[in-house]
């Protein structure tokens, strides 16, 4: 160990953990700053030499916490520049047969969608893009969509009763929504029409999203229905601006 | 005239103006102020007593003011409730046919794009949306749209030389892209590629716009290309967030 007497011990990592798993205890550190964005993407990280002084471990120990987090994708080392925090800039295509699981799932990157919390409701607002009776009701879920432990959107959608109730439950054993709507009978299902804006979040959207009230959110309202044409979801999501752009692709051949 | 003498003549409307034109002096400031954003979207206007004494004229003068903006679009009317400037929300519709003079028109709106200045360059950045080489020149539009007087669209355009040389001049003429490109030999062209992100906007930008730099804008970078697939356009077009939102359409049949 490098001690430094002169520094006061590092209240991130436990001084009398076993020498061995120093490292881990520093990824761990090191990986709460990157994901509550303590540290920006795109940041290049300090020195080894600062770094291994904060964490009071000689260089060694705090090589093998940085390369665990370069495994895991949180750092890239750019050769004679330094380790940086990985951008997290998300391609998220906007089609006919739009999924957010395979969006995800072509950044090639670790993701999962997460339940915060549904409730049952009158339609109301949703009546509209559900083609539903404004006092039939709907089932609402809010959910969260993270990439390497970082939040990058949410989502409120609204689901048709009695069609689709237990969209909660079926969504909790999978944590899919296009496997929730299958196993409620909805074999498939296509775009209808998505609507792009942007606004600063409020102060609760900014914190689900673990991003200051200053950044700028996507907002696309969506319509999913079924094959015959029924709208089977209506849905907003708020994305991050640094985690998520939009394409487009005209499918359509040149002719 | 309902002159009061306690207020200061209001610095906005001369005092001396012919008596048959003091609602269209009216009518300028208030304008003025809409077009500017000191009156926001959305926004209600102060009751017919206030803005009376404020112009010092009487009702029937004011009335007048303002049904000259409620025809220009500038405001409406809500019975029982009172006169709002009317909120500028344009669909933009992003599809294969993509044009802006469309998607202007299609929303009724007296609309008009300005040429704000024009350069020649390296492709440089745009050489691999334009697939050019880098060291090609590409002719360089900085244009402004605007509806009812109001800035809702700046955007950078660049063309390909030798082939589209001169899209500045041919675009003064008619102030329509697409009008400029069929001068030039593109009959006709289609959008290969949207993105869409958002970020707010530098100081210039949002001076451009008419806007604070703490509203966000919609950025959407796109590719047009002839029918041979030949990329004729790259640009990159910042929307005001409170004027524009984006529509994807699904174009397929469901089947």
């Amino acid at each position: 160990m490098n001690r430094n007497p002169e520094l006061e011990p590092s209240p991130d990592v436990q001084a009398d953990a076993p020498r061995g798993r120093r490292w881990e205890a520093i990824a761990t550190a090191l990986r709460d700053d990157i994901v509550s964005g303590r540290i920006a993407p795109g940041e290049r990280l300090p020195n080894e030499a600062t770094l291994a002084a904060r964490f009071e471990v000689n260089r060694h120990t705090l090589r093998q916490a940085v390369q665990a987090l370069v495994r895991e994708g949180h750092l890239r080392v750019v050769h004679g520049s330094g380790t940086y925090v990985r951008e997290l800039v998300l391609d998220y295509a906007l089609q006919r047969r739009t999924r957010m699981s395979e969006n995800v799932a072509q950044a090639g990157e670790r993701a999962k969608r997460e339940l915060l919390s549904h409730e049952r409701a009158k339609a109301g607002e949703w009546a509209g893009p559900l083609k539903v009776p404004a006092g039939s009701e709907v089932e609402i879920l809010h959910t969260r969509a993270s990439i390497r432990g970082r939040p990058v959107g949410i989502c409120t959608a609204a689901y048709p009763c009695p069609r689709l109730s237990g969209m909660a439950e079926a969504f909790k054993a999978g944590g899919v929504i296009t496997q929730a709507l299958k196993d409620l009978g909805v074999a498939d299902y296509v775009r209808v029409r998505s609507t792009i804006s942007t606004r600063l979040p409020t102060p609760a959207e900014a914190d689900a999203l673990a991003r200051p009230v200053t950044q700028p959110v996507l907002v696309v309202q969506y319509v999913n229905a079924d094959l015959d044409g029924k709208p089977v979801e209506a849905a907003t999501t708020l994305f991050a601006a640094d985690a998520v752009q939009l394409t487009v692709e005209s499918d359509g051949e040149v002719s």
